[in-house]
Order: C-alpha cells, then structure tokens, then sequence
C-alpha cells in the first residue's frame, strides 16, 4: 500500500551492521501511513520501526528525531530514535532519509471512554512538561499560514455553504492572535490511531511527522475533536464527561492559565478547521504518486460547524 | 540489608512530580547492591530503578549516568536515565545525590554456556562500538593505579606465598603498558549477575557503576574469567568452548588487533588481580558504615594462580 520504497533483507541486514542493534531477524512492510515508507524490523536485540522519508522536507526530520528522543529522554512511552555508529539518527537507505526507533507495544482503541480520555490528557500534560527542554524550533507546518495557502487551493471546489462556513472560519480565527498563550512542541495529530493502550494504560505515543511549536492548548482541542466525541459517526458533539475527564487529568499536571481557559472554545474550532482543510486538499489536490486512502471532509466540516455552536463547550470545574 | 537511606512513598511521590513518568504505584527497596541505595519503583506510566548514590564520588556520576545514556541511545539494552523537569538525569532526593532509570525485564543466569557465552561476546561488542561516540572520560577507577593504592593496603594481612604471588603479578603487569590497544568506555564488572537473560537472549546489561575509560580487551577479559570457567567452583580455568564462543561473537562485529591477541594472557591476569585485590580489600579493609557481604577472595588467587600458566589461553581460531 504505502510502501514507496522497497527494502529488501539483505540490503537492511547490510544497513544494519551500522547500528548496535544486532542482526536482522525480521522484515515486514507497514501497510498505513501515507508520508512514509515503514517497516516493521526484528533483531536479535528487539523490535523496531525502519521509516524512509519520502516526502517530508529534510530539513524537518532532525527536528522530529530529537523531539521524540527529547521525550523518551523523558520517559515518554514514544519511539525512541536510534543512532548509528556514527551517533547520527538519520542515516541514506536506497536513496531516502530513514531513521529506525522503537516499536512500542499496545493497540489503539476505536472508542475510548472517560477514564481513555482521562489518561490521555495526563500523557500529553507529561509530554508538554517533558517538551519544555527541547530548544529546537519548528513552527507547526500546518498552522495559520499554511490554513490561509490550504483555503486558496480547495475554496474553489466548495459549494456555496461551505465556502461561507470557511470564509467566517478563517475570518473568525484571523481576529484571534495567541502570543501570550503558553506555547512549546506540540505532537498535533495525536488522534486515537496514534496511541497505544496495554492493560488499560497509554503504553505508547507515535507518529510525531505533524509535531511543531505552537500553543499548547491546540495539542488539546485536536485531541478533543477526535477523542470525546459522543459518538464518531452519529453525534460529533463533544461528550462533557469524556471532555472533562481529560482537561481535568491534564490540568491537574499542568494548570491551564486564564487566558488558555478563555481561548478554549476559539481553539477547539482552529482544529477542526486545520483537519478539515488538509482533508480537503488531500481528496481535492492528491499529490503524484501519494497512495492516500483520503478521509471524508465532511467529518470535520460538521464538527467544526458543531463548535461555532458556542452553547457546547464543557469546561473542567 | 543495602538500605542506607530511607524513602518513604510520600517523600517518593513528592520527588517524582518534578519527572514526567506518571503517579507512584510501589515502591520497593533493593536487597542487593552495596555501593548504592536502590529501589524498584513502580509507576503508572512503567517500571524504573530509582539509585540514590551513598558513596560514589559526585563527580563521576555524571559520566555513568551519560554512558548509559549514550549507549540506549544506540539501542543497548542497558538502564536509561530518566531525565527530571529541569532536564537533569541526578537530582537530590533526601539529601543524596539520586537518579531513575528505566527497570529491565529478565534475570540472570548462573551457569551459562557456550551459547549465552557467545551472546555475551557479541554484546560487549556492540557496546564497545557504540561507546566509541562517547566523549567523556574518566579513568577506569580499578586501573593500575587503584592496584599500587590496594596492594600496599592489603599486603600486610597476606601470608608469604600470596604476596608473592602479588609481588610477582604486580612486577609482571608493570612490564606491560598497552597505549596502543582499542580504548574506549569500558563497564569492567561485567559479571553474569549483571546480565539479564530473557528467552535465551541478553536483555539487559546493568550496574555501570565500576565503568570507566580502559583497554577494551579489559573489559573482554573481566568476563571471561567470570562467564568462561569450566566449573565456577571446582575448576577456574578456562573453558574452550566457551570462551571461544565468546571471543568469536565479539571478533565478529569488532576484530581485534593483533596487540590485542598477543596481550589476552596478559589481560587475562590483570582482570583476574584487580578482582582479588578488591575481595581482599572488601574483607580486610571494610570501609565504615558499608554491610558488604564479602566475597571470598580466593576464588580470585585461583583464577589469577590459573591464568599464570600459559598453557592455558585459549583463542580465537
């Protein structure tokens, strides 16, 4: 499916001998993810991902590595990069990028409950704490900037309605500007796909190739929109209890200022626009050669037109 | 038995709010050990070693804590520092210098093969490599120097045939100085209770705490006088098979130079004397306050006695 680049056993068990990780044991191709090519690999040490980079821009990847190494660092159930013998984390594998972490174990769960979503926001308050000591800097690249270039691209192929709902969005948010909003890397795409749960527990966090510097507040709306919902398909409407549960797991480890408290609503709104408009433009402007199973749009077009309904926003107490 | 400083859970739960691993769930104190305070603490986020230093010199507790830190980088499977808020791997608790790090599932073996021989070599040699990129540097504490310092403190308590067995070993290592084999980070106490074993397979290395800069042939020589012997009890020589078995796996990922083959019986001895020397000064010389159980320094005279008869070196094919 998306693997872009093939990689036989004896081309990485070559790579391999570069690594302090024993020898190859077992090669198999990841069917999802869409940016990247990845493997699952097996050594006589343990068990890892191979990612080759296929399209994001180079100069970003160190960026992502050291934040998950940051993390793990920290103690954060994250991949942790692995460097090679020459103590680098990036190494060239058949022309690409690619860098090996660990695997985490665990599986996502489809519907959390309360006490999922609760243990959620105290993972990403951990991770945001964990995060402060990272200094590289990479602006979220699908932040405001990129919202404005994303709404010039698909507006056209809009019907009327939805034209208006993304001209008051953009509108909406231009009159928001957050510089005093606590700010740091942010995973911003930490949809229930993208943890992992073993015993009823967070045992990973993955998938960090959307991770960026912006407010912290927004790592929670985009958890939020995916995670306490009441229900996915039939109500998109958030669920208080779930939402509860989480900001209050959250706060309790990180106290949301004033301010962030105040912006919440504005937020929650940011990103669904954000996930709205990248599912636009994927299904509407596919990029060559990208094998995209495109999520529907409307999914997020009808959440975000559920948070301009200012009458929903649960609030830790 | 080798609890110096007390931790109750409340002062432990306190201490853990300043790292991002979750709530305590246990705490439980470590038997073992003897320079250190140890506990096992369990958190909801995972399982940790929580050290609280009694006695190591302060200033090099950095560089353990940075070569572990380095090595499970590279993907070694030995403890990883858990860095605090402030981004710190030591930080006081109850007055000591303290540091967590990650717990390691699978236990040690007493009676290994040539099989877990082998698996041996070949991680000490994926360590020494991936030790190479490690750039600080402290003297192997129990270097030729350490020797001098104990052998003038225990000489006095010997009989006749052990001192000059001492004199004799301590004249023979003089003639040797070896600037010219392979140097690198060394862990130097490499003993089967420090290697961890799950399905067959070395999970764990632990217990940096004796590392320091040295030969690696060194480090080579430390276990195989401890993994290789035919029978630990009744007979200390060295095992052929085992012991190439181990030097095979290691040679395969790092060859060793022909210094190094001329100068193992020569290494052979000197591991062999820094550990009497220690036994004998554990028992006679025990430092106020330490409730070592001591080690039976004669297994150390017999090994060392042993490896003085050339006969008996064992080598790569």
């Amino acid at each position: 499916m998306s693997v872009y680049t093939h990689v036989s056993e004896s081309e990485l068990a070559a790579w391999l001998r570069s690594y302090s990780i024993g020898d190859l044991a077992a090669l198999e191709p990841v069917a999802s993810g869409i940016e990247n090519t990845n493997y699952f690999v097996t050594t006589t040490q343990g068990r890892y991902v191979l990612t080759l980079f296929e399209r994001l821009p180079a100069d970003q990847l160190p960026f992502y590595l050291g934040l998950m190494a940051r993390l793990a660092r920290h103690g954060i159930p994250c991949p942790a990069p692995i460097a090679n013998l020459s103590d680098h984390y990036l190494a060239k594998l058949n022309g690409k990028p690619a860098a090996l972490v660990t695997r985490l174990s665990g599986s996502s769960i489809e519907r959390p409950g309360a006490q999922e979503c609760g243990e959620l926001g105290a993972l990403l308050a951990r991770m945001h704490l964990a995060g402060r000591s990272y200094s590289e800097y990479l602006d979220n690249p699908r932040g405001p900037k990129w919202w404005r270039a994303a709404a010039r691209d698909v507006r056209p192929v809009l019907d009327s309605a939805r034209q208006a709902l993304l001209d008051e969005e953009l509108r909406f948010q231009s009159l928001y500007r957050f510089p005093d909003l606590p700010r740091g890397p942010v995973h911003a795409d930490l949809f229930r796909d993208n943890a992992l749960f073993e015993g009823g527990r967070i045992s990973g966090v993955i998938d960090f190739y959307f991770a960026g510097v912006d407010c912290l507040l927004f790592d929670l709306a985009v958890c939020a929109n995916d995670w306490c919902l009441v229900d996915v398909r039939r109500d998109r409407s958030l669920d208080p209890e779930k939402t509860r549960a989480m900001l209050r797991a959250y706060a309790q480890l990180r106290p949301l200022t004033a301010l962030e408290r105040g912006a919440w609503p504005v937020m929650l709104r940011a990103a669904a626009l954000r996930f709205w408009l990248s599912r636009l433009h994927d299904l509407h402007l596919p990029r060559a050669g990208v094998l995209v199973h495109a999520h529907d749009p409307e999914h997020f077009r009808e959440v975000l037109a559920l948070r301009t309904a200012a009458a929903e926003t649960p609030w830790v107490d």
